[in-house]
């Protein structure tokens, strides 16, 4: 196995503490972000920033647009994001249909290009959302999936998917990356964040996060928005 | 189960006869094309004109550009579409890495906003190109993945990946299509094919492709360019 990975980055918490997993555990990294019609597009702005700070190989941004199939209030302007919690029992309407398996089948076939044989996605299903796509067990079975499509994986170069924050709490995942000198100023959570980066305080992601740093006892670096 | 279909079309010979078999079991077809930066584009052309002649409830193209990444020779220029049989015993220059894939969970999440149960995809694994997604276990692993990556699956409406074709000769396909109409004149399955749709008849896909009429002794349709 080399040590070339391609790191899915979207700007926030979680995947900037990936990368910066990714980078301690050796890898050249590549990083992937996704122009896919969410409404908190500033976060492509801090992923491309936080990709050159990580010393990445190569930063991309891979556009598609399903703003306009509907069906998620990350990228439905006639669906608003919650801003009172949602109930653990459910899964929100911040949902996007089949996300991360679009994001990984995309960053597969990058992958495959680049001959790399990990994929680093900061998923957890601790503090989290509730989204399908965010268990161990659907990660699994996607990695045996992929290794099944791939002219990689047919020929024995399998590939990896791994997921060092999957069993973390927001919490946790705070203190691993202030250890790596995660700098998470500059990232973005915030699921309806304005064009200059300003977090909402009051979705679900922002609470979380606001919990983490909390919990961690360390000060939450978050900009917000004046009134919030 | 309801009998809403999201139908992958790419305008070529066995997607449209996929699209034929689909409509015949009485499902309401939604059409889906990829504009993924392919050099044979006219088949978008070909998909929207095949999709209106079926009927279908809706078409839609997603777009996103595999071009700039390289690795393969249905999207990157610097390599040569080869017009030399490919042996079998390889996985041919054509493959693009994880296409199948990719389109799959696009189609997926399209699927998931209509509430639609089924997805039919025209691979086949008998005169095919040797492509990994192709096969009848990469689609029995994409089935169950995408039952645990999404929020319908979890629920317990359960996603069915349809292949009438998988186990099909491309002269059976042809027979099948046949049997059901499907004007063949109308489809485009050249890697290479001109702007205004006319074939090469010299890549892999036109070798299979002539052959599968041959051997079904019916009158092949396909617009060749006038030097082939």
């Amino acid at each position: 196995m080399n040590k070339k990975a391609v790191v899915l980055l979207s700007g926030g918490l979680d995947s900037t503490t990936c990368l910066a997993i990714a980078k301690t555990e050796g890898y050249q990294c590549y990083t992937l972000s996704f122009d896919y019609g969410q409404k908190h597009k500033f976060e492509l702005t801090a992923a491309e920033k936080i990709s050159k700070q990580f010393g990445a190989a190569e930063h991309r941004i891979i556009t598609f647009d399903l703003s306009n199939r509907g069906g998620s209030a990350l990228t439905d302007n006639d669906i608003d994001v919650p801003t009172e919690p949602t109930s653990q029992a459910v899964i929100p309407s911040t949902y996007v249909p089949a996300r991360n398996l679009i994001f990984l089948s995309l960053a597969s076939g990058w992958a495959e290009v680049l001959s790399a044989d990990t994929l680093f996605i900061g998923v957890n299903a601790v503090d989290y959302s509730g989204y399908p796509d965010c268990r161990p067990e659907f990660i699994q079975a996607f990695e045996k999936t992929v290794n099944l499509a791939t002219k990689s994986g047919v020929q024995g170069r399998r590939f990896t998917i791994k997921t060092p924050l999957i069993a973390l709490s927001k919490q946790q995942i705070i203190e691993v990356g202030t250890d790596l000198n995660v700098d998470y100023g500059q990232t973005v959570t915030c699921y309806q964040s304005t064009s200059e980066g300003l977090a909402c305080g009051v979705c679900d992601a922002c609470r979380f996060r606001a919990e983490g740093f909390s919990q961690a006892g360390i000060p939450d670096p978050t900009n917000y928005l004046p009134n919030s």
